[in-house]
């Protein structure tokens, strides 16, 4: 039909086609395609003109995709089967506790795209909130990790990962931590995802730099000639239904608990680490509020881990302001060259957090306490040898990209004297997202200040860069409709 | 487009075309189109082929219908604005407690179509399972009133309603309540819904007998007539996101208790109803499964009522297994025929049952105790009055219609010998839905048999109706693979 739908297949036919009346379908159906072998589950939208000839049935383009089907196949069209895993969603509705099976059979149906949008919808609202316990979260991570790929690493006993849950603009230390650890041998083959909620995760940014949709066995060469690599996780399908939820998750702007330890969990067992580092950032416009809040999370995190066989650590550290100049994809990426190539306006804080984080995997590796692991670290960024490793991975995945610019940008001047006293992260990162981030990855924004900074009327507070007139209006609508992103107070 | 998408607009945009590339639109996007002062949220879909030219917008059925558009209109396209409500359901999928004003919210923006499928899905999903609190049940009540149209009735300061919360499959009491209390002078203006996650609703089932579909004025003309109306509810806007929100929830099957309470006390006030009777089947498969669950809900529906200047008495019945013989809207409008018309092979249980209800309205009116009052329902149904006032009611809304046979039936018979021991009424409703029921009207199943009834090999369980062979293979395969839904016993 050269339709896209982006991941929810939709079939069209005819009301008077024979299929329709002999089935009894209607508008919203849920039906089952089957080709060649292959079958789909699809949402029926009704034709009701001269577009579609009686006898066919047209497919929207993820559906040509995931049946293979090509003009003229014959296409056998049944009423879908009932999703009995769904019965077990509605048990968790009802506040009941899943078992380990149920847990299971829904992942496999989800994994097979048998839930429609909705479903899934259902299934991530009811399990956030701390509605999952924790036999409910190692089930969930158990369930992800057998529904994918698992990579393992020759003559590697010891695999090490960190991951930061984000809530934090511009947070973007993985690629830094990755570089500086390896470069002393740990062995660090980092898979990350894309962004959920926030304007990028670390597979956006990274791919501005270089490829990250590797298959396995380029993961596995780059691993072998680099110790590290920085791919995304869902190009070699780790985690097929945790693609499926995070799309989901990202439209209801919804990140639970449960589902975020599971998600990250099981990309880590399935990409055979063992030691994981996990940054939980606290501040009252963070991912994650309180104190109390993250260190709930870090137990939860200790323990699924240790019931899947891997140790991890949390780190739990300042999410009050954002972390780096650039927000976005692009803007993100400059900020690690500049930290790397040790540039005069390198972002300090950025570089700050990425030497604590490396400390930790340090300490967590050999020992020997964090005042000497943080030296370590900072030799490494300081010889050069970070930015070197850094180019090492970059050439073996494929080589470094250049960064492309964004077609517009335009910086807004503060209208006040003052110091700034607050920065609200939700609300800036859903600026740099109504600019175009993550999806068009030069877009976002760049802060030129900070909490803390001292403004006169007339100073530079941002500048905004989006690839269309259209969302560089409607961001800056949002912009002076929310003054409250920036809050001023008396310069003492 | 002619593409039929249920409820939910679709939008088609070329790729190439110059407002997604100005507004940075792709597949998925929510976007906002203006026409002649008329405004809609839709969800877009990317087309790349000759179907549109790239200066052009196309629209599903409903997107047309709702923004009253014709070929060569001009379309404003925009970003859809953030849903602001939305942060108020992420509130309550992380378990705070929502404020009057907050639920509002909610409630205006789907009543204004803002919401996408997959969010209502969220919002009815965490509000189910016991997670709205009494005040926020009020404030969902309140909202859904204030949402849409409120009737009056002139010169009556007592308006009655009965509702059943269903669950039981073939317990089509309401018609034949309305037709004996309304003879004996009650003022029962019934606007009734169509079915949730049942094979019928009792405007389903009205439907196979008469004109259901009345606007305003006509309800106010029959109930002035006749004391009494079998309408369909949403037909006349009593609560338009209430609509939108069973739709959701039939997709889901899902029946959370806050709204249901709030999406059946709303109607009745909004109806203007003053005192209501609500009947809470509880058995094992029923929609309520235990006598504390139903009592809860009672003493929520008592409390809400009250909150909201209404009278409401709940009676907890047994819902243990199916009452009357059909399931489906036009065998269960045989089986309310037969109980008026007192025909030999009329359903005894449902016989009984109405009877019991009608007793408790009269009691509710006029006091002097169930007995008293029962005779008085008896004697209304025996004497004819009640078939004569049930012609009377039918005639007004325009005529008894006459009822439709499905093109397919058959008989499914026993293959043991012994005693029905239980019958699982959810199974037994979903057995009916699968074969077409209620958009199939015809559609449905009679039950020859009921709980306690002895059986021989070969005698007539039920028989099964469908429009499409491919329905009876389907529905007849669940039967198969469900040989709990009649549980023998041996017969002693």
């Amino acid at each position: 039909m050269g339709i896209d739908t982006h991941q929810e297949p939709l079939v069209y036919m005819r009301e008077d086609s024979h299929v329709c009346r002999a089935e009894g379908f209607n508008a919203s159906s849920r039906v089952q395609l089957k080709v060649n072998g292959k079958q789909l589950v699809a949402t029926l939208n009704i034709v009701d003109n001269a577009t579609l000839p009686s006898d066919h049935v047209g497919l929207s383009r993820i559906g040509i995709k995931r049946l293979e089907v090509a003009d003229g196949d014959r296409v056998f069209v049944n009423h879908a089967p009932v999703v009995v895993s769904f019965s077990a969603v509605r048990k968790k509705v009802y506040g009941h506790t899943l078992s380990d099976s149920e847990i299971q059979s829904i992942i496999t149906d989800i994994s097979e795209h048998r839930y429609s949008d909705v479903e899934i919808g259902s299934f991530l609202s009811v399990c956030a909130g701390r509605r999952l316990g924790l036999d409910e979260i190692i089930g969930l991570t158990q369930a992800m990790v057998a529904a994918g790929k698992r990579l393992s690493w020759a003559n590697s006993d010891r695999v090490f990962d960190k991951h930061c849950i984000g809530g934090l603009p511009g947070n973007r230390t993985t690629p830094l931590v990755v570089a500086i650890v390896s470069a002393a041998g740990l062995i660090i083959p980092k898979t990350s995802s894309r962004a959920i909620t926030s304007p990028a995760g670390t597979a956006d940014t990274m791919e501005t730099l270089t490829e990250v949709n590797l298959p396995v066995k380029d993961i596995q060469r780059v691993v072998s000639e680099t110790g590290a690599c920085l791919a995304w996780g869902g190009a070699v399908n780790l985690s097929p239904a945790d693609d499926l939820l995070i799309r989901i998750e990202r439209a209801l702007n919804l990140d639970g608990e449960g589902q975020l330890i599971a998600s990250v969990l099981s990309k880590k067992i399935a990409a055979g680490s063992t030691h994981v580092i996990v940054d939980i950032p606290v501040g009252p416009t963070a991912k994650v509020r309180s104190k109390a809040d993250a260190e709930y999370l870090a137990g939860l995190f200790v323990q699924v881990g240790k019931a899947c066989g891997i140790q991890v650590r949390c780190i739990i550290t300042d999410g009050s302001c954002p972390i780096g100049a650039g927000i976005g994809p692009v803007e993100e990426a400059r900020d690690i060259l500049a930290v790397l190539r040790q540039e005069p306006g390198a972002p300090q804080d950025l570089r700050r957090r990425a030497l604590m984080l490396s400390a930790h995997l340090f300490d967590f590796a050999q020992g020997g306490g964090l005042d000497k692991a943080t030296d370590k670290a900072r030799g490494i960024l300081e010889s050069g040898a970070a930015w070197q490793q850094f180019e090492r991975l970059l050439q073996a995945q494929g080589g470094m990209k250049t960064l492309p610019q964004a077609r517009y940008h335009k910086t807004q001047t503060s209208d006040r004297k003052g110091i700034i006293a607050s920065i609200d992260n939700r609300k800036l990162a859903r600026l740099a997202k109504l600019a175009g981030a993550p999806s068009d990855p030069a877009a976002g924004l760049r802060l030129h200040v900070n909490v803390g900074s001292h403004l006169v009327t007339g100073d530079e507070v941002f500048t905004l860069y989006t690839e269309s007139i259209g969302e560089q209006d409607y961001a800056l609508n949002y912009y002076r409709d929310n003054p409250d992103i920036f809050v001023t107070g008396e310069d003492g």
